[in-house]
């Protein structure tokens, strides 16, 4: 891989302005009124891995926003790497909060991207990661170094849910078969301690209405005779952690993988400093399930947040009124082997049951998405590892997220294939949020490491 | 009082028609863009005294909305009754939920109302339970039988917290001195079971506001790792409460004053059907503190509710954040001798007392008022009883009610005045929300009522 690594190195701002270019789309799915830029942004992809040697390039379309498939096959006997990716990017709202606007981006130096950064809405999620995989086989093409064969999946609604993904993978598994899945779209620990996703959460995602009286009642006349839903809701939603910050609700770990101390005692080697974290979120303290660590409690353990809630008055003043209506959307992070049509089912049940008489329950799930376990044992993770080792000199870390991607499970099901979760992001690139960002070593890093992945997973296949 | 009762069945279309006047006029206090109108009420309130045959009629300028004030006053010897009542009323929203327009009275027949109710934002709250005052006024005037002095204190403020009658009433003590204080702005129980209000509740009311994170976070990453501010919220407003539903405050029921066994028993020879309140509230059950029954719970027991809550995303779909902040609007309603002040303060140091680690807490006190009990051995109760039950067949029940009216703690503070509280309105009048309206019967009820209230009380003064 020598000269493609020569090639990259010489390439290097080229690829930077090709990437600015791309994000300079605002390829918002959630948001129909930019429902051009995301084709747009889609015919742009497809073009890129055109130029860079792609052969059946093809803009796939879904009853959604379309699918830009590709691949490059120089021998049925070599092994076959399938990329996943996503073009589509999260809305940029609270705008107001952008130090430069989201879709202008620009390259600017910060404490831990000393060597810079480049600020603009989809930069790291997933743009910047997706297009590092178009720029790897680019340069194993024009190196003629390229070791096995290559297929691409990118598609335009991962940000919505994936909703046409699962039917478009069902319908083309003859031409999607392949070895393994890669993707990029998850982080590691730091610049300076690469690690892997080997285990992502599922997710549990309801709304919650409660009802009381038929009509909002004047508080002073009614407060104390009857049940308000508010305050319903509040003992409800209490009542679902106990006194260890365990969830109540009967049978919720029934299927829950307990890690071995081995297993445990391994995930705690990872360099995690409480106070610089608790600094960084100015907090005193965290707060979270006894008898296990903070990362354990975002990674390997279920938990239930209220992401939302409202109901009464909440305008200027002061208003004595008991509201007809409380409402609350609930989510519940997922580990192996919880399924979420199940805990969306005992969730519900539970719910329903400890509704107070006088009062009216009801529960809608939203989408929900399985959690998703990555052997450590398998030839991707091994050949990743060593790729890692020989772009940064250090042994990646395998590190459960707390994250959900949900179609890592889907794949598994439909294609029986296992992913391979190669991220080079940071918790720090405030994906989702304003300022998003992505560093320049990482994406240089990330070109990198990719060619590494293909010589070691086909050499490891023979 | 015979020619006033005989004047008062001559003129009783009029007195509809003059009410409907007053009613189109929207003096909504709490909405800047109806000042003109709030003024303009206040005028016409002033004209129909004049016309009354009031003397010294007067608009008082306040550094809000002004007071009208008006006397007759017929021999310092005579007894002098103080009437109290409010020309403003309620915002009308929300707007779309009524059948008619809020501020172009109609007469409609309801099951409750046979003979017609009048509908329209102010309806009962106060402006028709004002007026009747100033049509009784007229007729004794008329008959030549008028038997007191009688002043009018009618004020524009009671929506949004009567701010500037504490200060007029503090400099007027002269000009507002008198025996009773004379207010219709309370209800009763059924239009054949007359009733007096002898206790409204006092009010604390704050907003909650509890941080977390220092920003919105994803609640994949961080889910389960930080005290998320609507868990911790939630869990909090439910520990105010306790399995019998007390309320957990230190020293909340400190100064609560217990009724007597006696009390008690003749509190419950009042009807009432629970089930036909549940069926009117289309609610299963009743729901409140243990060992009380629903007409005391909202009466002589104190309450808390939440009256608003918000945070997080409450938008369409699912998003899985976890919030930096959320919020909440707490009230409290007071039985004698709670004081407001105080137990804002106990509320204050509890709620944040409770707050984990890792979150802070921030309590906001909005109004408050003190609760109040008239006395039934006083002259004025006595001489109220004694009226309805001349105009109704019936003698009235003395009911304490869940609502608060802080004024009349603020009468006898300043003027050392009781209160007599006269109200002729039904609890389904809807009062503060669409289609409020008042009986036809009630209002006619109540200009009779009022003389033989002035009739009773000159003779008992005697």
């Amino acid at each position: 891989m020598k000269n493609t690594q020569l090639y990259i190195s010489e390439n290097k701002e080229r690829f930077v302005n090709e990437l600015i270019d791309l994000l300079k789309i605002p390829s918002i799915s959630a948001d129909k009124a930019y429902a051009k830029e995301v084709v747009k942004t889609a015919e742009q992809v497809s073009q890129s891995l055109k130029n860079a040697g792609a052969d059946a390039v093809e803009i796939c379309e879904t009853a959604g926003y379309p699918i830009v498939y590709a691949h490059k096959l120089i021998d049925p006997k070599l092994p076959t790497v399938l990329v996943y990716g996503h073009y589509d990017v999260q809305p940029a709202d609270p705008i107001e909060l952008w130090t430069n606007p989201p879709f202008e981006p620009i390259i600017k130096k910060t404490e831990i991207h000393p060597e810079g950064a480049i600020f603009a809405r989809g930069a790291c999620d997933d743009k910047g990661q997706m297009f590092m995989h178009v720029k790897a086989f680019e340069a194993m093409m024009s190196s003629n170094e390229l070791p096995c064969n290559v297929k691409f999946m990118i598609e335009g609604e991962e940000e919505v849910g994936s909703e046409n993904l699962g039917l478009f993978v069902k319908n083309n598994k003859e031409k999607l078969s392949a070895d393994v899945i890669l993707v990029s779209d998850t982080g590691m620990l730091a610049n300076d301690v690469p690690s892997i996703t080997t285990g992502l959460r599922g997710l549990s995602y309801v709304e919650v209405e409660v009802t009381g009286p038929n009509r909002d009642l004047h508080s002073g006349l009614y407060g104390g005779c009857v049940a308000n839903p508010i305050n319903i809701l509040n003992k409800m939603i209490a009542s679902l952690h106990d006194e260890k910050n365990q969830i109540t609700i009967p049978n919720f770990y029934d299927d829950v993988v307990e890690l071995t101390k081995e297993e445990r005692a391994e995930m705690a080697k990872a360099p995690f400093s409480i106070e610089a974290y608790c600094k960084a979120l100015d907090i005193e303290s965290v707060y979270g399930e006894e008898s296990y660590s903070t990362m354990e409690r975002g990674s390997i353990r279920p938990t239930l947040d209220v992401n939302g809630i409202w109901g009464g008055y909440t305008g200027e003043g002061a208003k004595t009124v008991i509201a007809s209506k409380a409402y609350a959307k609930i989510s519940m992070r997922l580990v192996p082997n919880q399924d979420p049509h199940r805990i969306t089912e005992l969730f519900k049940n539970h719910f329903e049951s400890i509704a107070p008489k006088g009062t009216r329950v009801k529960v809608t799930p939203h989408h929900g998405g399985e959690p998703a376990v990555t052997p450590i044992d398998s030839i991707g993770y091994k050949a990743a590892s060593k790729a890692y080792e020989q772009a940064f000199g250090k042994k990646p870390i395998p590190v459960r997220s707390g994250g959900s991607i949900p179609i890592v499970a889907m794949f598994e099901k439909e294609l029986g294939l296992k992913t391979v979760l190669m991220g080079f992001g940071l918790d720090s690139d405030a994906i989702h949020s304003p300022n998003e960002h992505y560093g320049l070593f990482n994406y240089y890093k990330g070109i990198e490491t990719i060619p590494y992945f293909y010589h070691h997973f086909t050499e490891m296949s023979k």
